[in-house]
């Protein structure tokens, strides 16, 4: 049995360790188009605050359990019938590796912006660690004084507050009303301020159009009159899969434009798989495919396709879209849908926000948690979550115990039945998560009676 | 509709304000023998270590929502057959009390201890609000150099984090082999050498048999040559169940003695419910009631008592006994059941130990976090997980996830299936609770192959 991967990320990683455990003797190849295997890219932004100061620290692991990683090789085509991919090696010149089992773990790329002149000199997209070596080139090299970053999602939000910490003056461009606009308004106004706390100049409702260079520095410009001075432009506007192998092996595309699949992983295309950022991901809110692109589904579910590439017939459990993100002092995390997310899809959703401590008053330190709890008022099934609140305050595992409620499809009452830890250090005899969830009870009750003495 | 309440702590609070919510009419009387409505009994160590300097903050709440909370009411009878309570006032004499539903939540005492002498000036049994003054009291006017506590369980341990912080010279004897008999001996070994690096002197299979006192101290003396002389000697040995009210009314009494409920909180006697810390628990694992006293739980079984005692019909979901301690830096986390336990149980259990990282190691801060987690080898399902480490490690809420997912029957292997948080500040691509749950899946795959070996 030979498994052959293509990309060595978390996706390609995952697949060849699993298919390792479930098959000792399989011969597994991944094809590495750089010379950096299973590194966390979600660490970029702590190598360039400096708070990670070995770039060779962010590999997952250096092990792998003699599977063979093949650095520097590019797969370029992908020839279904004779079960072949071809490879143009770093040196070495073109190869061709026969398969029995192939599994396509591409991965996604920066999109490109729509913005004049970003490819000057000092306008950077980071997202492999060949582009952070290059920032973190330009940060010794330059020193530069002040940076400007274009989106403010995720990585952009993790590069201002990295930036920040290594001194320099940080302006964030968002397009959106708040930043972090994959959480709601209210807590991404919350999070602009948490920015602002800390120096960071936040613009929204900008769109970044042109940069150039006067002089020693760039100047970036945009709608609304943004104009800006700096000697460094992060551009972080999201990303797009990358699909040109799989499309060319004949595999069909979905949610926008990622690589169809199957919950077995299964491309449609006889013994080809795929997995992570370049296909589209099983919704277990939604039940149906969309593409959300996030390093924990990659691990499930390149681990999935490893399993059934040797024999298995394992499905993806589906995706809730859990995040997190620590922002300076303050994390911020969700599970499911949103209230406008869930209205699109067609339900009738309901949120409700309140405010708790993280722990006992009386025990110091308690800070205040803000959850907005999202359910169907037509089932009274839990929806979704977001939850901001001081990092320490566990913020990121009260999450989780949501995801996992929405894994089992609970409904809102039904958090309260759940026995959760507590002493005060660290809870309530209701954990923040069961207040919140009856707070939404409560509100939801309240909100049928107003809505039936209107009729 | 008249609800009356015998007991002011977790379980009747609880049922008044449930009731509350569910009818807005009711007439709700809360009886309560001392003065202190709803403190949290949990807060007491804090107290008397000083981070919560006053003790009125310890109250969970002081405001009652038109609830009549009756202070210095000792109920001393119960006529079923009347529909009455008979109450000893402060003061006012004895006055009766009609009902159309009643809750008993008498709650617990501990445990009287068989030590000779411990009814001495300078010994204490720490449970209510009136023993946390005492002891209180005590430490302010005689300035204790050396305490001895007796027990090591939750509230032994916390008090010795307590009175080191106090400054006080702290012996812990415990009578099992490890300290914290609730988690494997594995981790009550390190939870002694966490006491041990702060100055605590630790014994273990020690019996505290006989105090005395000595000039101007107390000496404590017990098996294994146990000698030792100081100011203060706290017991904490445990708690037994307050049934005589109940008993005297009729009502049966189950496991340790506790009385009896199905899981509406129905006693069995006509319009009498019971709930906290005097009750059985449902065990959702062991499918049946067992005696397992938390306030979680008290608040989850009063909040079913209310609901049900203004015409519910819902049912308390049953406990897992999750639990979780911090002793000085360290959180010890529990739920479902251990090896032992299980065995005891009839399962087929196996228990897997391992050691990760709380979250990435590049990103600093990283703590080690131990797992032990127990499936069953017949079925895969999880039966119990114990997690140790560092305060701030999201250990707690973790333990929630691992109690969530056994709420829910998941099998080991499907915890990985959870789409749970993860940024490199504050986790892993696979969580701990999916690492430890891998290992534990990987470990089991190895044994079975052993086995079959051998056969």
């Amino acid at each position: 049995m030979r498994f052959l991967i293509i990309g060595g990320s978390d996706a390609g990683i995952s697949a060849a360790l699993r298919a390792r455990e479930v098959d000792p003797d399989a011969q597994i190849d991944v094809l590495l188009k750089d010379d950096f295997p299973n590194y966390s890219i979600c660490g970029l932004p702590f190598y360039l605050s400096g708070e990670t100061p070995d770039w060779l620290s962010l590999a997952h692991r250096t092990e792998f359990d003699s599977i063979s990683i093949r650095r520097g090789h590019q797969a370029t085509r992908i020839d279904p019938a004779a079960k072949t991919v071809t490879v143009q090696t770093e040196g070495r010149g073109a190869r061709t590796f026969s398969y029995d089992k192939l599994l396509i773990g591409t991965g996604a790329s920066p999109s490109t912006p729509n913005i004049e002149g970003w490819q000057l000199p000092g306008v950077f997209l980071l997202h492999t660690m060949k582009d952070s070596f290059a920032v973190h080139e330009y940060l010794d090299s330059k020193k530069p004084r002040r940076a400007v970053i274009v989106g403010a999602g995720y990585i952009g939000l993790e590069m201002a507050d990295a930036l920040t910490h290594r001194g320099i003056e940080v302006t964030v461009a968002s397009r959106t009303k708040a930043v972090l606009a994959t959480v709601d308004s209210e807590f991404g106004e919350a999070v602009g301020q948490e920015l602002r706390n800390h120096g960071v100049a936040v613009f929204t409702n900008v769109e970044a159009q042109r940069i150039i260079r006067v002089g020693d520095h760039l100047h970036i410009s945009g709608s609304q009159g943004f104009e800006h001075d700096c000697e460094l432009v992060l551009i972080a506007v999201g990303v797009k899969p990358d699909t040109a192998l799989g499309i060319d092996a004949g595999l069909q595309t979905g949610d926008k434009g990622a690589l169809l699949t199957n919950r077995k992983m299964e491309s449609g295309v006889t013994d080809i798989y795929v997995a992570g950022d370049c296909a589209e991901t099983w919704h277990r809110l939604l039940n149906r495919h969309t593409y959300l692109p996030l390093g924990t589904t990659a691990h499930k579910q390149g681990r999935t396709a490893g399993e059934n590439a040797m024999g298995g017939q394992c499905e993806f459990s589906g995706s809730l879209g859990t995040q997190v993100v620590k922002i300076f002092d303050r994390v911020i995390a969700r599970t499911g849908l949103s209230q406008d997310e869930a209205e699109r899809e067609g339900f009738q959703p309901f949120t409700v926000e309140s405010t708790v401590n993280d722990h006992k008053a009386y025990y110091p330190g308690a800070t205040p948690l803000r959850a907005r709890v999202t359910g169907n008022l037509a089932t009274g099934r839990l929806l979704g979550a977001q939850l901001m609140g001081t990092w320490g305050a566990e913020v990121s595992k009260r999450i989780d115990v949501f995801a996992t409620a929405l894994f089992h499809g609970m409904t809102v009452d039904e958090i309260s039945d759940l026995d959760l830890s507590y002493t005060p250090p660290l809870s309530s005899p209701w954990d923040p998560v069961q207040m919140a969830s009856q707070a939404w009870s409560l509100a939801t009750a309240q909100y049928r009676k107003e809505t039936e003495c209107i009729r």
